[in-house]
């Protein structure tokens, strides 16, 4: 049994404060411009062609021969899915009936796409029919599906309009159809239709989408040859992905037996969402188990300190334990939007604060970094450090850019921030009948299954104090005490402050009730960090945190150069004030430290000279706004 | 003109000392094991095979059909030149008649294989003769040429005995014939014939050789559209190498034009050595300017301390300037070894002691630590750090071997170290008609062209002291200081100290007559090295070396742990007493610096507890020769 659940999106809305700010960069911005280039509309990017491929689908659904009419990758339908998404969160609180218009529009040409049968994929139904389902290790069908179900269940919960949610329901049909009632073999190459189906069972009560959900996690590794039998099957292939894998794919043993966090980042942490919401949803011990193992080998051993996941580009994958490098690390966006998905359905199951650190530290750092300041331009790969004339350029840091580019080819990225965005109160606020849950601390009015409607006001990140107005109901509160808040953290009701009423991380408060005002004091200061010994990328070195805020060290503030910085053992680190015109209004920190003269020799048996200097650092999510330059997380400390 | 030379191998005799224990360790152990390999009469190790491919060669050249005859790399015939290379270089001064005989019958093989036209290779000539020179970008058709004419060239030279130089003349005439009489197009994808030929030239005088040497130099590079079409041209590959990257073959400029080392870095520095002896062997100006600029790319900005050169796996190769990480460094043997050929070459350009140092760097650290101790297993891939659990293991670290394998596959390095030690002499050693020439100090008996015969005595590297006993003649002595001989660097003639007459690095000694002793006092102190503060990769790090040694820090001096470990700055390093018995004889460097208390928590606010320790480093050369462990070069300072 879920022990508190995410809030309804509606629940939540956000007038003013930093949540808002970057709500309506999403809605006036992002959401605009990715539905313009959906629609091919914006020149010199990438071209997405995800709504002329479903046209073009309907047409071939009625026997017509529309050639080439497929543009993209395999998994090019989910684009649009994860679009209406974020649409559908964005229209939740926001009317907007051009946006619906759209969305409604989009909707109607996915719709007239799907086969009679219930299939839906453009992909297949364009290029070759006879491939559907023959291919479930490359062929992204399930994936596609998944981020279909989610945006129908959205699109009902948000607009109450169920056109999407119908073509769903009778895809989910077909699904089932095909590998329970038909008995086809097999489980999907890249998880996500897991979790997606378990929130269509949520919104439409199917009790069959739950034991779809339950049936692909069941069988996932169980037969670990499956992949290879289908290879040998089969003479065609997407990318020629290596179907003995079965680290990348996470199909190496039941997911019931897995221990180590492995493989492709993104699927690895969908996999484990969907495992983690099937736990909590059917009383599964021993899958809850497994969650919390993989949680730990992610957090305690394979973790940026941005939350970035996934230390490789090849396979955008995890490594192995404490392999860290900050240069080529992938930490792909998405990775750490899924992590926070995992983190808040490990809270659904059991509350406690690390999945809720780890929710933070993911969503302030990696995922907000994820887009530049002004919605357009997006990270696909968050690296740590960043050198002009190496990354980007080397060829073992391809993949590590020194600037958002508009638009990838593969954009799985930048609507998945938007939705990540645009529903973040599911993931700040949760409930059950008793308790409100403050998971995340977020300006906007929230609404609770018991009854309390309350209003918080914070100038957080950047502010330290956050007051929750109770307006309406009476029940109980939880609190969670941030992992970095060590020094100062105290509650006061209506002045009063609190005794510490702490379970696994949150402060339990009582009898709240309309008229109240929950204070909540953060700690301010600002917080060197240091990775364990064993993290040899990170040797000798420290980075700097403030609240949830994990910082780096730009050449743009540094004389140009980073990379003969150090700080001091010990030094002071301040922090500035709250700067509004800075990179969409920050605070700056400076730090004491060293700087080297940089020696022409490239070895010197010389001490290099050192002076005294003041090094000055932005929030990570800032990052790469102000032209291209060094940049590090991490900096040697002496 | 060369304005010195290398010495012929037979001037150098070594029968006590540092090099003359490794050149015992090739003749006793490297050299039997290897023609054992090469014979496949050794258990549990990759097969070779190289012996019966030219037996079978010799059947496929009378027309005799032997089927799957062939067996291993395209480029396996130079295992066995390089090999007879190898043992004509050891039986120059220990006489050997077992091995002679052993050369001499694999001599007739290679003989017997050789087609009617001069073409050989078992390779084409077993799996079909129609391949032959239609992929010079993969085929190494050139570079086993190339490998054989020098062993052809050293067996001459070391024992008169001229079957293997006729075979290699008339192999040289055919590809004469070829490229130049019929105009062939192209140059090989692996450079390593042109430095051949100019060893061919030299002993026999053939024109024709430098001729051919100087004709693949100047049309590299000049078609830079040749890879592209023969690939176009041609059915068939063997790796699939991209025929467009024309900075892994060093072909996007004409030599004379190229600036940056690029590419696979046993390539380039083959290449590069070839180019520096043609240019001093033709007084060719622009062709010296362009190795002069080679050399700086690779000794300013991508090499790493202990000489390795080459930062990834990727390709074996150059990436980008500064970019040098430890952990997934490539630095391959062979690199190194090619790297001693051209800074060797270089020095027969122009005496300059910034080539001695790269070689000797090269030569004490990367070389010697290609080899086990016991001379039976060898590195490929030398890297500056080794995590147990992560180099080997993880997808980015799986060249990176914690320690030496006893034959690879591609079984490049091991017959190029053994040549290289039983050559030795040629690097250390130079003349011309006034002067001798010391490059290196090396134990042992030299005559040189001038007349003068001495002795060397020292314990170097362990010993600072070096002296020259002259034996016969008169004439000029010319002594390379160092560069790390930084704060003490005396010459004593008969006891009395010499004026400084230094000249680029070399001290020059006039009047040097039988019966004097030239003493030499070089700076004992320990160093610590700092890298440029533009290596990322070294930041707030530094090294430490003690005359040509650079140091490692292992686990198994340390506690089981090295990443824990800094060194103080400005703390004390004391040098230990020669310890005989430890790793064939060595000397522990004990570094004050401080240990961090490992924290099971990945990250951490809190400073993490440090306790004041001593270091115990050992030289970079003798790790990974007790089991597997933790290393570094570079620790954090602090």
């Amino acid at each position: 049994m879920k022990v508190q659940r995410q809030i309804d999106v509606k629940s939540f809305e956000s007038r003013k404060g930093f949540i808002y700010d970057y709500q309506k960069l999403i809605r006036d911005v992002a959401i605009p411009y990715q539905y313009a280039v959906l629609n091919d509309q914006v020149e010199g990017v990438e071209k997405s062609h995800v709504a002329a491929n479903f046209e073009n689908a309907a047409k071939a659904v009625h026997g017509e021969d529309v050639g080439d009419g497929f543009y993209g990758m395999v998994f090019q339908d989910s684009d649009a899915a994860k679009w209406i998404e974020a649409a559908a969160y964005s229209l939740a609180v926001f009317p907007d009936p051009k946006l619906e218009e759209d969305v409604d529009g989009l909707i109607d040409k996915i719709a007239a796409a799907q086969d009679t049968d219930g299939y839906l994929n453009t992909y297949y139904t364009i290029k070759d029919k006879e491939k559907r389902w023959t291919n479930l290790l490359e062929g992204h069908e399930l994936y596609c599906a998944g981020h279909m179900m989610e945006a129908a269940a959205a699109y009902y919960e948000t607009t109450g309009k169920d056109k999407l949610l119908k073509v769903m329901q009778k895809n989910a049909e077909h699904i089932y159809r095909k590998f329970v009632t038909e008995g086809k073999e097999g489980y999907p190459g890249h998880p996500e239709v897991e979790l997606a189906l378990l929130k269509m069972y949520r919104v439409t009560g199917d009790r069959k989408c739950l034991d779809l959900a339950k049936h692909f996690i069941d069988v996932r590794g169980v037969d670990q040859d499956f992949f290879r039998k289908e290879a040998a099957d089969r003479n065609w292939t997407v990318w020629g992905n290596d179907a003995k894998d079965d680290d990348y794919q996470q199909s190496g043993k039941p997911v019931r037996e897995q221990k180590d966090a492995t493989g492709h980042s993104v699927r690895a942490v969908y996999l484990y969402t969907g495992m983690a919401d099937l736990a909590s949803e059917t009383e599964d011990e021993e899958l809850l188990a497994a969650c919390r193992r993989l949680f730990e080998s992610i957090t305690d051993k394979r973790m940026y300190v941005t939350g970035g996941i996934g230390s490789t580009g090849i396979g955008e994958a995890f490594t192995v334990d404490y392999n860290l490098p900050n240069d080529t690390a992938y930490a792909e966006t998405c990775a750490s939007i899924g992590l926070m998905f995992f983190a808040s359905r490990m809270l659904e199951a059991e509350v406690d604060s690390r999945y809720g650190d780890v929710m933070e530290r993911a969503f302030y750092n990696t995922v907000l970094a994820g887009m530049q300041l002004d919605g357009k331009r997006f990270f696909y790969v968050n690296p740590l450090e960043v050198i002009p004339g190496i990354s980007g350029e080397a060829v073992t840091h391809k993949h590590d850019l020194p600037q958002r580019p508009g638009w990838y080819a593969c954009a799985c990225c930048p609507p998945n921030v938007a939705r990540c965005l645009t529903s973040i109160g599911k993931y700040a606020y949760g409930e059950n009948e008793d308790t409100a849950f403050i998971h995340l601390f977020a300006e906007g009015k929230v609404s609770f299954a018991n009854g309390l409607v309350f209003h918080c006001e914070t100038k957080y990140p950047y502010g330290f104090q956050v007051s929750y107005r109770i307006l309406e109901g009476s029940g109980k509160v939880a609190v969670r005490r941030p992992d970095w808040s060590t020094e100062k953290f105290q509650i006061c009701v209506n002045g009063k402050a609190q005794e510490n009423c702490e379970k696994k991380g949150y402060w339990y408060l009582d009898g709240i009730k309309a008229g109240d005002v929950i204070e909540i004091t953060l700690d301010e200061r600002v917080k060197k960090v240091y990775a364990s010994s064993i993290v040899a990328n990170d040797s000798g070195c420290a980075a700097l945190q403030r609240g949830p805020l994990v910082y780096c060290v730009e050449a743009v503030d540094n004389e140009g150069d980073v990379l003969s910085l150090a700080y001091a053992e010990d030094g002071e680190v301040k922090a500035g004030e709250f700067e509004p015109e800075l990179l969409n209004g920050t605070v700056m920190l400076r730090a004491s430290g060293y700087k080297t003269r940089r020696t022409d020799a490239l070895y010197a048996y010389e001490k290099p000279e050192r002076t005294a200097c003041t090094i000055t650092a932005v929030p990570y999510y800032t990052w790469g706004n102000r032209g291209i330059g060094q940049m590090r997380v991490w900096l040697p400390e002496r």
